[in-house]
């Protein structure tokens, strides 16, 4: 070796290895669910749409200097379900649909990146925008055969011993997964020392005083998830106080922190075919980014964020023929599709039978249909057909999507105002497609090729030397 | 500053100085029209599944170390065009749907990177699997207010004195862009110093023999496109030959040089909502690409490879609704869209009028259906319907796609075939979707982020130290 390539040679192994030695002390692991690469151009394109610019308006993460894309696939299915799509991400191996951080035959149980954190001294985190005892956050912190199984995953919280927990509440406390009686699951919680916080203002009332936290909605909120951003109140509980909240309680750990963040609606909009909601819900989970982002910016030595997704929700597309895009119309829409649902209801319920006309006010106000938004005669003599049936003889008044049960004439409105607005999907279901990584901080540079999703907890594991194996 | 310090950053100012030297000597820019991430993902989930797995079995570029993905609106529509695409990834500049490498009024020219490299001593090719007067090479070589011009774009050919142009052939050689008659462009081809090849063992006879040459199909053969990969005989040309044909004439050259390909029927089957045609065209372009990574592997530490598309086709998706896929479906498509079209013709036209039966013969054998795919009664009434109309009737026998005017019979049939292949389409243009970046090579590191569509050739010029503004 000549001494100036032996030079060369010291010089990049001693840099490397220095570099292989950083590791992070605060772990962000964010994760959209049902956030395909087509959610996040779709929020971008209606950014710019929204201020009349052909262009996009990049979100936070969308700017990260590390971007690239990952399989979804199962071990079971094609298309993946969250609960093997989460189990992917959280411990690094494939599993059947259905399955919480376990192999398909639900009996081998999987080690989280959540537990090898803690494992390494961190204090840990687990957030999400649904239910704590949800899929997604389940497969971090529990180990259950069917994601059906809410009460055992609550127990399996216990287990976990984790320092923070956040989302809207526990969907069954009270029933094991036989639907039997079981003790509640909240006395228990307190037993192990949780504090349990409902709502921001009780939040604050603990903050300091408690190790270990669980904060759920406001009381009488729903347990099932926070409201859809489109439709949230400045009192309602949202997914960036709660990312917030989680900061607040695990930093000034010594040996740093492990925080899993869930935008768990975008998910359930695209579900729906609702693109609106699907983008407000995209804004909102950005600006978990964009909070989680600013604590970066005080530690970017000490500091990694993975965005991610499970999988893509409902095969949408931006563009369904026309060069031109129409997104802007989308804005039109105020309320998301649930919630119209609802007032539709409220008007269908009311004593003196609401006229077509009276349910095309409520859709103009709501949706832009007729006032903002073109409806052919071909579709203004469907919905007044639906109209018909499900306001005059009461049928076929519901459609259903895997976390909704829609009013027909909300479902066809959002439908019409989608195809004004460019945007086409494949179907209620979850699609094949890839998957979006970004990554920013120390070690965020590995996040540089196409990848499985199981790589994801992977190389987090050899950035950090955790053992998830 | 300490001394350890002081000589850690000695260390890394030297090693950052050394690494911003290095240039690669052999460009490859490989661009995929239509290609977007799911067409992409779709040919990886084909290829294991013809093999009975639910998996993904890898292309040769969605290995590549760095894979990342960017924007593809034009200046002027949210959904680009070939020529604005093309443009954007040629010189660095969004310009408005329609125009070749001009500003969006059709006055100031921009320069490629393919003229930066000219200039800088590298030998140029441009080759694709359609004509060479097409958008997208165009966009490399020509500047044009309209990219119908395409009398004129080839006399920009000439003008550019690249040394290899690798193609179909030419769409109007002899009427100008006033579709009046105009001296033929192929003396004067050859008056520029241009050896003609019609065909492997024209162009094999002239190998070595000729320092710039135009590379077409055999006489005879479609100028408007090489066949689908699909449709292809063993004598027919292939983008693989017009690559390797490209290499060993470009090759030798003290400077080295650079090369753009482009599979340009990945476009036209998605345009035709064709998925296996889509895929075969996908493999084929695959092998193009495995052939210079070939190249690649000789000279690792003097070459870069990017993969990247000019925009999405089609809106495709992966998924239906199940999470079974059956994209192994698909695999009983034998022939393209267009081929099966001609067929179907052919037995229309026939003395004695063609049974159903005999119609349903020709679907089975070609397409799969009612051999292979189940087809509901609705399908088979709406196939019965078509056959009624068209072979009975003599009615509505065709229907358009943009480069395409299919059989209305095999166009439902192939519609039918994808349905049951768990492939759905948004519409038959292009979409928004971002398009995918895969880079291998000097200075593929710099592809890792997000980008504007326009940002690639700009990093190519960093990279080379080109200069294109």
């Amino acid at each position: 070796m000549k001494k100036s390539v032996f030079l060369l040679f010291l010089l990049f192994a001693t840099s490397s290895a220095l570099f292989s030695q950083q590791k992070p002390k605060y772990i962000f692991f964010m994760i959209g669910d049902g956030m395909g690469l087509n959610q996040i151009n779709l929020t971008e394109v209606f950014l710019a749409a929204e201020a009349d610019r052909n262009t996009v308006f990049p979100l936070v993460f969308s700017t990260f200097p590390h971007a690239t894309f990952a399989t979804s696939y199962s071990l079971s299915h094609g298309v993946t379900d969250s609960a093997a799509g989460g189990t992917a991400l959280a411990v690094g191996k494939k599993t059947k649909n259905g399955v919480v951080a376990m192999d398909s035959s639900g009996t081998i149980a999987y080690k989280s990146i959540a537990y090898a954190a803690k494992e390494a001294g961190m204090k840990v985190g687990i957030t999400t925008s649904v239910s704590i005892d949800h899929a997604t956050p389940a497969s971090f912190y529990a180990k259950q055969p069917n994601r059906g199984r809410y009460y055992e995953i609550g127990l399996d919280l216990i287990a976990s011993n984790f320092d923070f927990f956040g989302g809207s509440g526990f969907l069954s406390p009270d029933k094991n997964s036989e639907k039997k009686s079981a003790p509640s699951l909240f006395p228990k919680f307190k037993e192990a020392g949780y504090k349990l916080a409902y709502g921001l203002d009780d939040f604050n009332t603990l903050k300091g005083k408690a190790d270990k936290i669980i904060l759920m909605g406001a009381k009488g909120s729903d347990s099932e998830s926070l409201k859809y951003a489109i439709d949230q109140q400045p009192s309602d509980l949202t997914l960036e106080q709660i990312t917030q909240s989680a900061i607040a309680s695990l930093e000034g750990n010594e040996k740093g922190f492990f925080l899993m963040v869930e935008g768990g609606k975008i998910d359930w909009a695209s579900h729906a075919n609702d693109a609106t909601t699907t983008i407000r819900e995209m804004l909102d989970f950005n600006k978990a980014v964009k909070r989680v982002y600013e604590f970066y910016k005080q530690h970017p030595e000490e500091t990694l964020i993975i965005v991610t997704a499970d999988h893509e929700t409902g095969g949408v597309a931006i563009g369904n023929g026309g060069s031109r895009l129409h997104t802007k119309l989308l804005a039109n829409q105020r309320i998301s599709q649930g919630e119209l649902s609802k007032r539709i209801a409220v008007l269908r319920n009311a004593k003196q039978r609401a006229s077509w006309d009276d349910v095309k006010t409520l859709l103009g106000e709501n949706v832009g249909l007729f006032s903002k938004v073109k409806v052919s005669q071909e579709e203004e003599a469907l919905l007044v057909d639906i109209y018909e049936k499900s306001f005059v003889k009461h049928e076929e008044e519901t459609t259903k999507s895997l976390y909704a049960t829609d009013d027909r004439l909300a479902s066809e409105a959002i439908k019409i105002l989608n195809k004004a607005g460019s945007i086409s999907w494949a179907s209620g279901n979850h699609s094949a497609a890839y998957i979006p990584v970004f990554a920013v901080g120390v070690g965020s540079e590995r996040f540089s090729h196409k990848m499985e999703n199981t790589d994801i907890p992977k190389k987090l594991a050899e950035i950090t030397g955790f053992v998830i194996e």
